[in-house]
């Protein structure tokens, strides 16, 4: 355990492919660049998937262009990836890091990838071996790990077998995502007190939705089981456009806040990160705000 | 530890004084009642405080009287109250339950009730030993108990020693109250689990703000701890008119859908929750609503 925690910030592609509007390429570079300033570890800046079925991802690769000037957001950055395809894209676009799917239900794989669960398997298998040659980091995220809009609540034996084998073949980081929002704290508590005594803390995370406004305490019930790596979405953005009934990814702003009020060290810059929070609100005209926004942008203005 | 949780509603008293519309008796007794209905067990109907103060409590005697005709809503209903003059009328109104505030800090003893910390405990000691002849149960509410909007963070140790005293004396419930929403889970659970050690959970209880959208992951920390009572707002209707940057309480809605979830029996029933939640909306027309309320009505439609 450490007191550092690393926030990987999904806005710019979790968030943006859920919004009405779509952004232009300088518009994705700003809002990515405004974010990685705040001091935010990780940032997964797009998705090299089909611009048929998420056009607000088109052009990811003139996102990673646009951000070539400068090494340190270049370093911060990761693409999603749902094939090899997909990998070949990222890699060519000069990802340092790429995020690959797994899926803890068939129905998810099914319409999410259009996969089998062991397909998307055996798929990321082959990316990590790529990448291991190309010294590309892999993050393998673990769909629907605590429900599924499709298949009801997820067996936890399923996801720790599948966080076992990822654990295994060397994946740099495995998540555990509650893609509909769906996990109640105690449940969160209980599989990742598994987890981390499983495989220890330094490779996992958690990716969660607010749908049900649990999205802080089960931040809260990760990290008193150990976990130190979160995925947020600047100013709640998000969604999953395949998962009925998903929302906004839990805010990094609320995140940032609550891990800082709790003494962590997550290297964010709160008041920039607001700045982040409302560029993205004014370039996406639906941002909802983190949670605690109105509350954290007054103590702000008034202890500056 | 049981599996029973008691949820008491402060959106009658907590929610209707901050709200600027003020609601006639017909519409507060309708409100409680509704309350009441969803099978909440404890409910904070009003106070007797001062109406040139708080003129939103004024007439709570005529709520009382409303509440007579159904023994099980009198059995249910508290009255909150600042001194013996309060204790009188609330006990001439019928009120079975008072709750007295206590301070840990002095800042907010000065602000709030113009008296010293020592002074409001005096008072309630006072109360405490007439309650016991009237056969009236006192819950002793330990207000700013993790930080004080005049006096800065709240001492651990001052908590600590009210709450033992009050147990000590025979208090009914004592109640930690997070005046300002400020506490961060971390600190709500260490705080709960050493007062958990020393006097068990049977009495003990927690009163959350949701002001940094932290409301749901402190009573996620406190029931870990073995808290087995929470206040909560119908509707997230709340704040406190002398505590500057105090917000809405967490509301009723987020806490029983979670405890549902995570498997506790509050009593409540969910669909007829959203109806006092509707209520509470429509009388004040500015109930923020329960951050989950959008997904839980959905959930209810389809589950129907």
């Amino acid at each position: 355990m450490t007191d550092r925690i690393i926030i990987t910030d999904v806005g710019p592609r979790d968030g943006l492919q859920n919004q009405l509007k779509i952004l232009a390429t300088d518009e994705r570079v700003a809002l990515v660049r405004a974010i990685a300033d705040a001091g935010v570890s990780q940032i997964e800046v797009g998705s090299f998937v089909s611009p048929k079925a998420v056009p607000a991802m088109a052009g990811t690769d003139q996102v990673f262009a646009g951000l070539r000037d400068q090494p340190e957001y270049s370093a911060t950055s990761l693409a999603l990836i749902p094939n090899m395809k997909g990998y070949q894209l990222a890699r060519d676009a000069g990802a340092k890091m790429v995020t690959m799917v797994l899926y803890a239900s068939d129905g998810m794989a099914q319409k999410n990838a259009a996969m089998s669960m062991a397909e998307a398997e055996a798929v990321t298998v082959d990316i990590l071996n790529c990448a291991r040659e190309d010294g590309i980091e892999v993050v393998a995220t673990v769909a629907v790990a605590f429900e599924c809009p499709f298949d009801g609540p997820t067996d936890p034996a399923v996801v720790e077998n599948v966080v076992a084998r990822f654990m295994a073949y060397g994946a740099d980081q495995v998540v555990l995502a509650d893609t509909i929002g769906a996990a109640h704290p105690q449940q969160v508590r209980d599989l990742t007190a598994a987890l981390v005594a499983e495989h220890g803390a330094e490779r996992l995370g958690c990716h969660f939705h607010d749908t049900r406004a649990m999205g802080l305490a089960n931040v809260f019930a990760a990290v008193e089981s150990g976990v130190r790596r979160f995925d947020s979405s600047i100013a709640g953005l998000g969604g999953c456009p395949f998962a009925p009934g998903a929302s906004g990814n839990v805010s990094t702003d609320d995140v940032a806040m609550m891990l800082a009020q709790m003494g962590f060290e997550t290297g964010i810059d709160l008041g920039k990160l607001m700045l982040a929070s409302d560029l993205a609100a004014r370039l996406t005209g639906t941002a909802p705000g983190g949670r605690a926004k109105p509350w954290l942008q007054n103590y702000l203005l008034k202890t500056a």
